[in-house]
């Protein structure tokens, strides 16, 4: 999916790399402080980063999907509302809290959007508010109102690496992504690490450009290219309460080809998503399913979305174990519960290339075994290590290159297909979350 | 959910309790052997165990239930017609391979059935075969022919606890569950520990009695003892395609009073399905979650479903880390996806039967945190430990108690319940599933 190919050799190349994408499009400016703070309900002293995205003048062209998980954050109930209002003016992101279920969260929301306003000097309805983090927690919302000037002070129009920075939490590195066209650019940042099955996904993705395309456009666009990027990846099934895209035009440059644009923010949203499954909590396999041969492109994603959610698939490519009773056990516990009259006597698989089912029997012997192990290996982003201490941690700052575990499933009943990111279930995975918080 | 409360201090208590509760019904004959063989597949030595449950007469009076997988095993193809023979008076059972979309699978396991049908002196139609294992791999029919006649040899009237250890995989340890009637007794056994969400249960279930209840009742009986057990948990959201759940009775002794058979069968099988997810591979709590105030008891299971098959919200259980941020979070995600237009407003919600969500907001403090985090600690089988060699491995042999992280949530929308039963996310899981089969 990525098209912008990575093939990082060393963090300093990936460093380089990321400030030759970050320049800002015309009208822009980010910055991000941090600051420490006792959280209430667990007080331990904790950290947060404050982002604020500013537009130099508030923009009628602006766009946001939101997370449909029926528990939204405060931040999302707000934003909602924003999509009705005639500008936008500013971002502000916070992480370690999510703002969501927390008592008085809409108010909380609401006041750092009316500081925001009065500093910069724009309505309150034109800044969107973002928050990522723990669940259930309520802001530090006079703490946060103390640090706002500080993070109005350091806006800068030139990169927009310091926002990449500030709004992640266990990212293990900031993800920005860049169309350039012939005139103006496209840039996009996310943060997303875990609890990430789009719906949309569960992350926060901000897209700037100054190329100007009218708001009713531009909301078709980024529905279409969160529909084909963001909404097919999964890394672990969970819907945030608290995902977010954001797309806003500065306006400075005309659009000469509304079209490109659109293929430009596709692939956009598309390289984001995969950066985002790539450094997915504890991923150490991006998984890339194709279903082809289906009579419709819903059902190809359902069953691509069985395979990257399946757990006991999902540990053993974390092995290096081409275990592939259990890719064929999640094909059939989709179909078996959700559509048993599909035919699958005819359904071809292959992983890494190689067929391993024909007429919906395996193919198997000990060569294409050893075949298939190379295959897993070689699409392996980190080499497992043993915990220290118990906690896993990867000591690689950037993914080491862009291959995938790559699966091809023909249920040869039909013409409709669908290609779906997802990744292995580590125990990396299970040590960032079951000590993520506490 | 288990009425016979266990509460072993030491293996060898448990131990005791299992022969207790292992005597057959009248009628009945087990008997069970191990052998090597190379599968072709990956040509390391392996051990497979032959477990026959042999009636001393054919009976009419049988009942069977199997996987909705859409790939099911060749012993599920074949169980599935042996439903409208006459009479059943075998059932044959082998671990290590599953013999599931593997060539000519059917003809292996119909090929078995034959032996077993030479040597008992039955029809080749009242014998069901039964495999649990690795998917893919074909059966070492040759060896298991020579086998044969040493697991008749073996048969016994004595005892089902060979069977019940000779069906195990992954298994900690075997699974009886008995229940005594003025006349008569009825007796299961189960196998079952990963690939673990009943739709029906990913498990073997061997339920025998010697009560006689015609064919037709002893179906609606089973049927229904499934979809209130069985039906309602997940270790792993996985559905095998090997599930097989059989009750046979002897028909040795009258039915003195069907209500109360179908009362006692219901608890051996919900028993059984506790016992299973006990035993879930890797698993450290059982989760045991019941959703009430629902508009239909459908609804309320499948919030229970997706609860305890949150991944986020398991990795936190597995840490003794309250962060019911992701309970609330599969409980949106579950809504927003399927039922957007119920109002989560009025939601309460309990852990540990502490109250955290009211009217959908937290209710979270300093000290509450503090006695969640006893529950959670509480409810632990096993305290996590470091690895040895990259491999976890409890070293206890039976579960040291039955108590379970209790999970309440009212949604205050109508009178309907339901109770799920799941687990948490451990290394131990991602290990045994990372290096079960290589």
């Amino acid at each position: 999916m990525a098209s912008t190919q990575l093939c990082f050799e060393n963090s300093g190349i990936h460093r380089h790399w990321l400030q030759t994408q970050s320049k800002l499009p015309h009208g822009f400016r980010v910055g991000t402080i941090g600051f420490d703070f006792v959280p209430v309900e667990v007080p331990k002293p904790a950290r947060m980063r404050l982002t604020l995205i500013a537009l130099d003048k508030p923009t009628r062209d602006f766009a946001a999907v939101f997370t449909r998980n029926a528990f939204p954050g405060a931040p999302v109930i707000i934003g909602r509302e924003r999509l009705k209002e005639p500008s936008l003016g500013a971002i502000l992101v916070n992480n370690k809290i999510s703002n969501v279920c927390a008592p008085g969260g809409v108010s909380a929301s609401s006041r750092l959007c009316r500081e925001v306003s009065r500093l910069l000097q724009i309505e309150e309805t034109a800044v969107l508010p973002s928050s990522t983090g723990v669940i259930g927690w309520q802001l530090p919302v006079e703490a946060m109102v103390q640090a706002l000037p500080r993070v109005v002070e350091s806006l800068s129009s030139h990169s927009i690496l310091p926002a990449a920075e500030g709004i992640v939490t266990t990212d293990l590195y900031p993800k920005i992504r860049r169309a350039d066209l012939p005139a103006g650019s496209i840039v996009g940042i996310a943060k997303g690490a875990g609890m990430i099955e789009p719906n949309l996904a569960t992350m926060l993705v901000y897209l700037l450009t100054d190329i100007a395309v009218p708001r009713g456009r531009l909301r078709e666009m980024l529905s279409r290219a969160v529909e084909s990027s963001f909404n097919r990846m999964s890394i672990d099934s969970d819907t945030s309460t608290s995902d977010t895209v954001v797309l806003a035009s500065s306006g400075s440059v005309p659009c000469e080809d509304e079209a490109r644009f659109e293929v430009a923010l596709a692939r956009v949203c598309a390289d984001l998503a995969e950066d985002v499954v790539r450094n997915g909590e504890g991923v150490r396999h991006v998984i890339r399913v194709t279903v082809k041969g289906a009579p419709s492109e819903a059902l190809a994603r359902a069953i691509g979305k069985t395979v990257v959610n399946a757990p006991l698939f999902k540990c053993a490519v974390a092995g290096n174990d081409p275990n592939v009773g259990r890719l064929v056990q999640a094909v059939g516990k989709f179909v078996g519960a959700h559509c048993p009259s599909l035919p699958l006597n005819q359904t071809e698989m292959r992983l890494g290339g190689i067929q391993i089912v024909e007429n919906g029997e395996f193919l198997l012997d000990p060569s294409k075994e050893q075949d298939l192990v190379e295959h897993l290996r070689s699409a392996e982003l980190y080499p497992s290590a043993p915990p220290r201490n118990g906690v896993f941690s990867p000591t690689i700052d950037y993914p080491p290159h862009e291959r995938s575990v790559e699966i091809e499933i023909d249920l040869r009943q039909g013409i409709e297909s669908c290609t779906v990111l997802g990744a292995d279930l580590t125990h990396e995975y299970v040590s960032e979350n079951a000590d993520y918080r506490s």
